[in-house]
């Protein structure tokens, strides 16, 4: 079913296009020169079997994510993770929100082996791992403002899921400022269909959607991320 | 060919609905009983052909919004528009931020006919008209907290395009805690497919799509919006 | 010396609430229904001795904090913490943004006892503790969320510093809609002078300042925190 | 009275250095490399007699805003303008939110004469001129996403009032990872002391107080502000 789907969003897409390009949409939003990779919701509840929140295509995102890892490690630039978590999920001191009302979020606990960053993309010491509470990375968290006092201007996405966390990231990135390249490879859901749709969508206004192999390239391409004057420095 | 593609969307919804449904997703948030109209970009570019940014479906959308509007104003509850408008494309004082690299939003200048509402669907004095920069409503301006201080726990969604400013400002509603309601024949877009499948994802993780019928029937069940100790009152 | 400081400020309080009063400033924001308590940073780092960012006036600071944790939680009012803290001083994996460049922010150590609550105002099970990174409340956490989802209208703040997260935290929860009161009792700072002023600046433009007692008497007020059709309830 | 107001809090404020500087408080910041020009509210509902908001010390406010205009726009750095107004003071469309209850914002008309710019610092076209409707310049304006895009590193501010607006904008500033440095002779307030104490507990903990001197002849010092590869260039 996966390759006739693909077929028949490929089609509405290719009608979509010839309209965005008359029009001036779909431009390239190109890579800065000091990037962050930003993984979204990569632990155990969405990348192993048997949660609600369980996704497909690990066997490509895993390894893509783990080029990504070493590539950006390599140059030291920043490496955030974010995973979604709950104190509470019922109650006048729940952190639900209203968000409970639309998806299962009562059974993703704060401090469970669900909500940890699955281990074979495991962070290292001092990688900030955000807990979040809503779908963007962005939305009631310090990551804008880890990015701008580190002077980022590209935000390089990977993660789940695309009909959710990832596209609101995506969203709130060019809208923070930041130019989002979503890595193909390093992406995926758990429905057919919704990860084509809402990459589509978003190379068509948000951010570019890239291959694995374009983005290795861009790393290796860069200097390493000094932090000169900068935040994390010494001083003034 | 609308048809054809709605067909195909359909089947590919249909295979969806059944995993979301398994898993506990697409929920209803409800409605609330304090609600206000948010009106996305009805604004001449979008609603009147020859623009870039020139969308369908007018035919339909501007008087579901007729009489949302009607409905809105009969019961005294707060009416907001969002327009997306810039001072200046380009230079150190440039307001487009990075969007100006995906999209033709150089098109879209401050105070000009191709901002302003449009007639058929025009504010009266004293509603809010919000100059957004970003595709959400909420990024940027003071949406999110002119909405609390009313004490606004419902918000019910017109406008373009879904794929951009409708979704983003949908996705930042339940993220800051109001209950997004996004009206069916009230929304639209300019490319085929982009407005079945994003209401499909938010419907599934984000708000509820209802129909135009059951949104009147609503506004006409809740009482008068009254701002005794709240915002616009005249004290304590 | 404290007495003679205060005498000098009372003595150009007074100067200035003539001319505020002339002009319309120091007006009431009053209570409204449904309250939280928030309580800043009254982790061990500022409420014991021997921390840089050791505070004065836990004598009286800590009882007033515990009379206000009994009242609201026979209430059922959300009950919210916060702590300041980071992951990381320097780097390109750096949380402190900018901030270690003007105080020593350095030694606050995500997990480590300094920077848990004191276990005197310690927190029940589920209640909220925020571990933010700059010195308001709301800049980069849930906390504005979370209140809007639970329809909160009012904010009694308790903690340190006047001068730094307490102001900061006042001054945002009333630009996003919430009624601020600070508990004069239960609020305090390390250097003289700086409680006084701050308070003076509040009350004139941002919030309340009231005493313990009258903060408590509110509480017995009120009705208990319902959560019926709101955040942490069950559905709509 | 301000000379003796003036003593009576340098006292205090000896007093209080010394407690900061042994705790490592009262660091610098420092100039970084791209900065903006923040002005807060010099419109002539503050820079004019006879209204409510009316402050004193324009005699030095500005001139010192003339020559801080001049030698920005000589380097081609971005200027921004901050004015607050309304337009609704009551009614569930009212934007105020919960200011007036405490401050007098009735008076303050979007589109009057009193909220424009005072005309000996006028803007110059293209130059932003963001109508806020809190104390700070960034708390629901595109401030922070418009300055990140720009990769600006550094905010020079000046304006009114010191106890209000501009405290609230350095202090968001910090948190959002911007250098901020208060230029002293370019700020002001409407009550005796306040200039002096926020101007002391900002250079404490949240920015540089620094003299106009010093800041032109840092602007004078720096590159031209370019625009390659950042917001406002025309391509990636």
């Amino acid at each position: 079913m996966n390759q006739d789907i693909t077929e028949k969003l490929q089609e509405i897409f290719d009608a979509d296009t010839g309209i965005y390009q008359q029009r001036g949409f779909q431009r390239r939003v190109g890579f800065g020169s000091r990037p962050a990779l930003i993984n979204i919701d990569l632990a155990n509840a969405w990348t192993r079997p048997g949660n609600p929140f369980t996704c497909d295509g690990m066997d490509t995102i895993i390894p893509a994510t783990q080029d990504l890892l070493a590539a950006s490690r390599a140059k030291g630039i920043p490496v955030v993770y974010t995973s979604t978590a709950y104190e509470q999920p019922t109650g006048p001191n729940s952190d639900t929100g209203l968000w409970h009302l639309k998806i299962p979020v009562e059974v993703l606990k704060v401090g469970t082996e669900a909500v940890a960053i699955d281990d074979r993309v495991a962070p290292l010491e001092g990688e900030q791992v955000i807990i979040k509470k809503r779908a963007s990375g962005f939305h009631g968290t310090h990551l804008a403002s880890f990015l701008n006092a580190h002077k980022v201007d590209t935000v390089i996405v990977t993660g789940v899921t695309m009909a959710g966390c990832v596209r609101h990231t995506v969203e709130d990135a060019i809208a923070e400022g930041f130019r989002p390249i979503v890595v193909r490879e390093a992406v995926g859901d758990r429905v057919p269909g919704v990860v084509e749709w809402n990459l589509f969508d978003i190379d068509a206004k948000f951010g570019d959607v890239e291959p694995l192999e374009r983005v290795l390239s861009y790393l290796e391409s860069i200097e390493h991320f000094g932090v000169e004057n900068v935040a994390g420095s010494s001083g003034s």
